[in-house]
């Protein structure tokens, strides 16, 4: 059976879930080299005893037997580390975003595709049961011609103030998740944005320049349209849902509650909250993204999510700002490079 | 249009919504006269100007142009108004039971029927909306052959001690209930009871001579059953929930719940409890029997629920009392008079 | 005991509901007299022996002994019956909207108010049990400060084309519930509307000059705001969802089905639908708001909508008709008299 | 740090969920040794190359490395391997049931003990989260003192009739099951058993001796109770729901669904069905019955579930079906060896 080769680039919080991920589930891929400025290399050679190890990205991805990088290091950095793999032909997944500036984020998505490599885009989400299932009912034409799709993306609580300095503000870091959710949904391109965005959860967001509440309007080519709703602290846990409206119908994405216990006393009747971290609302899209991503290197199939889904997810965060700044509806076109 | 002249004989908590609803609801009917031995005359007639006022029932019942009485006064008066409906020729509206004593209940529903007259129990929750779509859904062949019905029925509290002493036991006066939506749902004959009954709401219940708790299987002809659990006490409200199993599936009844907010915060997702007072519960299910029992008198057509109804869940009931004593299922055929 | 004396102007859908809902629930109000033009006065006196009727509204307005007038006629005859009833001094329950010119409704709540007399607006929905339990609960601090209201207010179908070209369109028509509905859980005053709206459902809704799917949000005064989405038709039923988020927590209004049950099959778990009809989804809020209306009139309280509400939504239509048209965020401001 | 040496005997559906979970998850286990007579070794070997294989048993039992052994065979060969395993001195983790017979059972966990070794059985269901949660809900008083538990446990289909003939019965293999989850749920001791059984779904089953649908009754020591509802064949899915009644409250465990979507259109509201294979539904709780067979191995604790509740699940089918065949309630105190 053939195996592809793979180098992960950072192991942090989500290198190791992939790393994790691909070991125990994967038969079709090895991780060959590990990447890191953080770990040891005694350590991580300890628990991982087979699998090469550097604090030197170039270093692994220049390795000839390194077939893809799966790229898990911060936003910083990702951008330098897809020109490597370019530099040496090897095929990309990337967490998102590809990186703050639309321009750089262009120009990579250009030269990968140019270079006839494979990026895909970390958009987890696509890959939650979930939201797939969903998906899938509504490419079948379940609910008829699609009008809205509504989604509430609130997280449970503010990330630190240091990593909201360098995270390109709400709309480029958390939203774009959703921005890149309602193009998955609705199957269509984005024309037009229109955002509001305030500080409700705590003014240091706001002194660190960005905001911490927001409500994003987006329309697609058809007019039909997108509304997102997204907050950073929800203190009943992550409410992640979506509705679709169609012509005949709807489909509603619930959230995932940490457990299935109803309890009834005297003062009503009480369910568990969604769950509240990230990694354990979304470890079946974390597994599932990365399935997709060696299945395609594997059959040279294409990627279910593009470098080119990572620039028009961008494109609209870029444009989302701008109108919450402009204070109007700004069209994709006017800053389409 | 034709009008059916009533009298109500008892304006408790009971008899009056009867007497609300019908002056309220029904073109059809017109509340000729009521009894009460508790309430003035003058009280009466000021509020209900047009209506013939009496402490005495006889007086009320005999009166020639009545040609139905609804009786709603406590169980140990239902035989003798019952037996005076038929001496003057008048159909019958009861509460449940017909009597206490399973004797005098065969013999009244044999009298009632040797004289042509109409007999119907107050079986409200047979015309309760929810019951009646899962019924309909069931007599559809929605399910396919049926197999187990569950209920659960648990009272919100405690009666009063003084009426629980004269109550005829949780089997003949909150069971029989249960009894007789088992047999309206399954539409099968019970042929054989096995209960248990037990004091864990208040020793003072078992002081009195009764239990606060129980379990009832009845075995249905074909040996398909039904569970029923009961209890004096929810604290959580009125709990009144049917399960209906099928060869080709499932029918749920669910509570109804005060209302349909769900308020989320950090300790969990909280609903409102189900309606706690039977009277609101089932608001509805006094109206539409009513409604049926005037259509029938209208239009001559067969009663919902038959005095014969009302012998069958009163035998189950007897039959339920007899198993818990004796610790052993007992045949109906046993007791059948 | 005081009796407040009645008159209803327009008796069709709308009207004959209240009629009834008077008579059988509110023994503190009288209805005097009725006047409708469709109507036969033979046929109405029939059915209510004891109520004024006719054909002319002045007429019905003028008699000294009426108090005060509750107009259901169609929209553009409002503002002429407010006008009598200021003329001869009544108090004034109207339907929304007062009028379809913002100029006209905004003098004849000037009028109203300097003449001394109520005017209470047929908001019906902040009368629903399920809503004034959210609002109840929001006002007490359960979910802290206020963030984001959204409304999801969707009709089970397409009014006829000839209502929907004289209804002033979507916005004065159908969303002018939902623009108040967003004051009343949020408290707080609308300063900006940004309204997208389209033609989904029918081609001839365009051909008639209106929309039938529209976006709506709303800024308050402090910056946060309301998002409402709404279309003509939801095929599967009137959908009326409202979600309140605040600091502390959030809550949600659901759907009120046609029935609790759920069945069970191979295919999945089966619900029923909304109720699909708007009187009976509100046939609670219809009952309510008169209760309201008729102890404000006996007890000389405030009232819980006035016209100053009617006012207030009639500029957030206006604002969100104009926004659509420009493509702009358009203030209150700009468009207030 | 210590690891535990285990070797797991059978490593057919089960087992090797035994063996896949213990490799991927728990760092303290080491799957030394591995015995099946259905694999070939070169198979096996090449999969996992580290594990000593043999198509013998006691081969693997008996070596001295091995500290526990995983029994995950057929039933019938369950009593001989715990010989040997007690002969060799090494703890048991063995799926239930113990043993079909009653007799050997009860003298195999009297070995187990004299010989000084842990045995837990395989009553997987006391790990799903799910029923934790509710478990530990109810041990901390939550729902005061505990009244009634109702058990729904129905199969999704029938299995081979072939391996319904060598089941021991709906009771033994199936009910078994829900019978332990009674007394974990209730942590009372079971008195008394009364049952109803029938053949419902196919008649096969009943040509092979067995029934596919039972009702059971388990009285515990305080007179308090457990209803038990078995079905082999619920075509809507694996329901699995557990219902525990307090005197403070109630707590409900609902099915595990497919996803989270709910479908809208105009014939209803629809989800998915509960997931319909065991082991999807119970994957979790296989990989933490292990988690929690090893933590006790690795720190000498007691174990959550032991022989001895084998053997009260066990006296507790038994009676089963005697009440069944005999028609009356049963006293576990007649049948306790």
């Amino acid at each position: 059976m053939k195996k592809v080769n793979l180098a992960i680039i950072g192991i942090g919080r989500i290198g190791i879930i992939h790393l994790k991920n691909i070991i125990r589930n994967f038969p079709g891929a090895n991780v060959l080299a590990v990447a890191d400025v953080n770990f040891s290399k005694d350590d991580f050679t300890k628990e991982y005893p087979g699998i090469i190890f550097s604090a030197n990205a170039e270093e692994i991805i220049s390795l000839p037997a390194v077939e893809a990088v799966i790229i898990c290091t911060p936003t910083s950095s990702h951008a330098e580390l897809i020109e490597k793999a370019i530099q040496y032909g090897k095929h990309i997944f990337c967490e998102k975003p590809v990186d703050l500036s639309l321009e750089r984020t262009a120009l990579l998505v250009k030269k990968v595709a140019a270079a006839g490599l494979k990026l895909m885009l970390g958009f987890n989400r696509r890959f939650d049961p979930d939201f797939m299932e969903a998906n899938k009912n509504i490419r079948s034409g379940r609910i008829g011609e699609l009008q809205v799709v509504k989604i509430t993306s609130r997280d449970p609580g503010l990330p630190p103030l240091d990593y909201i300095k360098h995270s390109g503000g709400l709309f480029m870091d958390m939203a774009i998740h959703d921005f890149d959710m309602a193009r998955y949904m609705m199957g269509k391109e984005v024309v037009e944005v229109y955002a509001k965005g305030l500080v409700l959860v705590d003014e240091k967001v706001g002194e660190a320049g960005d905001i911490d509440t927001a409500l994003t309007t987006l329309v697609f080519e058809d007019g039909t349209y997108a509304v997102i709703d997204n907050s950073r602290k929800a203190v009943y846990g992550y409410d992640q849902r979506i509705e679709v409206f169609g012509s005949n119908g709807m489909i509603q994405v619930k959230n995932n509650l940490h457990n299935s216990n109803v309890v009834f006393d005297s003062d009503g009747i009480h369910q568990a909250l969604p769950l509240d971290f990230f990694m354990d609302r979304y470890a079946c899209s974390y597994l599932n993204e990365m399935k997709y991503f060696i299945d395609a290197l594997l059959t040279n199939a294409a990627l279910p999510v593009s470098g080119a889904d990572g620039l028009m997810a961008t494109y609209i965060a870029v444009a989302a700002k701008k109108s919450m700044i402009e204070k109007r509806p700004v069209l994709i076109s006017e800053i389409m490079l």
